[in-house]
């Protein structure tokens, strides 16, 4: 996105959890900033520096699958945290295995990456968040020390989950060097269609039909507004309806069946949407079923780039909230309305506002696509939109995280108790202050509560 | 089990959480122990006074659903931590829903109790954890401050997420007073086959295979040894087979199914016994196919019933532990040997020993049936038991649990660093040590750490 620039004097690429545990170490001694980074995908600034003269940490190195056992029954993959998201759903391939989770930027973004920001995406509806699918990790805490809970148990009930505090931590409590994570069994058929809605009023009822026909092999349901649609159709990306098919359509679903027998699946989703269409007044206006596996990739192109759309029309404020399925529409509107009184909507200054996202997780990306990153529009938006999530009781970051960018705004979704908690913790964990400083926890109140860090010079990094 | 017997002056049953507040409030600045108590169902002594003058704090008047909403397409329920396992699942039955959870004990457990023992049960193999289906806590925590993070959100990346500090450290951190659960949609269909293996090698190759061929409605994959299958028979259990049926069989499995299609869900069941019947070494020596709902509890009623024709067969020493699949057999195998050489396998002392479990999760539930519980048996099984267990990196509390019991035996199962790390978040939350004192944690080494507690004088309490 452009968004964020850290600066940094140092880079370290550590190879092995020891020397981890060496170079925090000796920051924790020297009062030495460290910004753990993975894939540096993030959409929030965590993994940037923030000009507290803070190293970079890389764990691109550390890109080892450390164990997997095809034959134990378990299936638990026990990899390095530096291992690209992608790598490992190759490794997994062969022994008919996949990853619990999947995101655009898997070709970029890395487990450890993704276990400390708690990464949601597409495949959450179907196999839980992380917080389920991780069974345990390797820490380096801010003191250089090695917590071990590296567990390949599917069960273990030996007191505090401790490795559940870093998974959201963003690097703020330690440094995830590995990983254990189980792996579901491939499906052995995936089948998605495309379906047009007349209007957002269906995809409420839409939703709850899907979820009774399809049961278990609903494996994902995306809600796409037209102005998404439309964006993505422009910029190329992937194959949707032809015009004359999506027509006056409002807005559109992804659905996406994974199931251990094709024949069963495609006959649950093709008697789905034949229901869907023989009713007298159908949720839907029309639905296309891919037939092979381009068409399949077409559909999920269309949607999985949206993000690059966005990009290539112009520079994105996003907005990545937890609220009422129900509310989804009103939160875009409520957005584009905010923006035209404020005399911000149009080529010069907002070109479009728009909306997509998980229907299933309640999660909606809220794209405002401007000309420029301009104050003006940030005014108008911030804070704007965590007030009108504050007032659905929803979460100002569903899956992306805090990062910089929303640690100030972290009181819209917790309350003062909750994030005086937050911080008793990082204080325990963390007492200089070392670790990521200036992500997830807003400023304490009062005077210079944040512990001074050693400036180590800087020189721009990417 | 009539093995754990607390004494305590005082049993308070608060009706809302301010009056938990402020009894704990209270008990804090007088420094007096508290045992939180749901339905009292644990079995590792978690709910029972210690003799540390404790007061009870049951949370059984505190009953009511808060909320349930089956039109937003969430279903999330948030309800009292005293409402009884049993008493949701009717709730949700009219709303086509279930709890993510099953127990044997679910006429008396709580949902506080279940989220504050992190119990596992039947269905975690489909559903995963209460780590991932649990969306939210509202805790009272020692001081008395009530942490409300009661969300009903889906997803909500926005900072540590504390309440997975709660769920699983059985009361020791603060009472859970409600909780948010989400709440899967009924399946539309079940059935359930019995299986009579030749040998236990059959076990893991049979797993393999339903876990392909039955893919995302398999939920329930459960093993029962030959003695375990022959108790719960003797004991009028539920009925299996007949005893041409049974035959030789070293062991049996019960497999469940549930998904949305009744048709094609039986056709994957009856494919799978098909082929495995057809092969040239079956891995099953036979196969019963429940037909109807009778048939379905009957076989059901087999395996739960293990634990009550354990009961009515003598005095049990139950160890619930974590291995790897393949050595479900020579631990039971191991501890017979053991208690052989010992001279305790017999009529006079040790009448059985039996294994039954979850072999999704990899829990095996060793039962070691006695005529009385006595010193030297126990002495035999501990800590060889939990030596044993140790030796295959396993859990010794798969589902159930530290409590009194286990809280020694910590150190087999988590290492030095973790157990640091677990007792200063336990004096992070509770300086004083007045939450279920004497549970989880093992005492400190060296000198009296644990803070002394005022004795409040005691009576005898079931």
């Amino acid at each position: 996105m452009g968004k964020y620039h850290g600066t940094s004097s140092t880079v370290l690429r550590p190879r092995t959890t020891k020397e981890v545990s060496e170079i925090v170490k000796y920051c924790n001694e020297k009062r030495i900033g460290i910004v753990p980074q993975g894939g540096n995908t993030g959409l929030v600034g965590g993994s940037v520096p923030t000009g507290r003269g803070e190293l970079v940490v890389s764990l691109g190195s550390m890109n080892k699958v450390r164990h997997f056992d095809p034959v134990s029954g378990m299936c638990t993959l026990v990899a390095d945290a530096g291992c690209v998201l992608q790598s490992l759903t190759d490794y997994l391939a062969p022994h008919n295995h996949i990853m619990p989770v999947e995101f655009g930027a898997k070709g970029s973004c890395m487990i450890g990456g993704n276990c400390a920001t708690n990464a949601g995406g597409v495949r959450l509806l179907r196999y839980g968040s992380l917080h389920g699918t991780v069974l345990g990790l390797e820490v380096v805490l801010p003191d250089g020390t090695i917590l071990d809970q590296l567990t390949t148990l599917r069960k273990d009930n030996t007191g505090y989950d401790l490795k559940q505090l870093f998974i959201g931590s963003e690097g703020t409590l330690g440094i995830i060097t590995g990983v254990s994570i189980l792996t579901p069994p491939a499906p052995q058929a995936s089948s998605n269609a495309l379906l047009a809605l007349p209007s957002f009023d269906s995809v409420l009822p839409l939703f709850k039909r899907a979820k009774r026909e399809l049961s278990e092999i609903l494996s994902a349901f995306e809600f796409i507004d037209r102005g998404a649609y439309d964006l993505s159709v422009r910029h190329g990306q992937g194959r949707g309806m032809s015009p004359e098919e999506a027509g006056g359509a409002e807005c559109f679903v992804l659905i996406e069946t994974s199931g251990g027998r094709r024949e069963h699946d495609e006959e649950k989703l093709s008697d789905l949407l034949e229901h869907l269409l023989s009713e007298d007044k159908p949720l839907i206006n029309t639905g296309v079923l891919s037939q092979d596996a381009t068409q399949f990739s077409n559909i999920w192109s269309l949607r999985e780039g949206i993000t690059e759309a966005v990009s290539k029309e112009g520079k994105a404020y996003k907005y990545d909230i937890s609220i009422p399925l129900s509310a989804f529409k009103e939160v875009v509107d409520a957005t584009k309305d905010r923006l035209r009184e404020k005399g911000l909507l149009g080529p010069h200054a907002v070109k479009e506002v728009v909306g997509y996202g998980h229907i299933g997780d309640g999660n909606l990306h809220l794209n405002v696509v401007a000309a420029a990153y301009t104050s003006e529009i940030e005014a108008a938006l911030e804070p704007f939109v965590y007030e009108l999530v504050g007032k659905y009781k929803g979460s100002i970051s569903a899956e992306h995280g805090l990062g910089v960018m929303k640690a100030h705004a972290l009181h819209y979704s917790k309350n003062g108790i909750s994030i005086e908690w937050m911080r008793r913790i990082k204080d325990l964990f963390d007492p200089n202050g070392i670790m990521n400083p200036g992500k997830v926890l807003p400023p304490a109140s009062g005077a210079s509560h944040e512990p001074s860090l050693k400036n180590t010079g800087s020189g721009r990094v990417a």
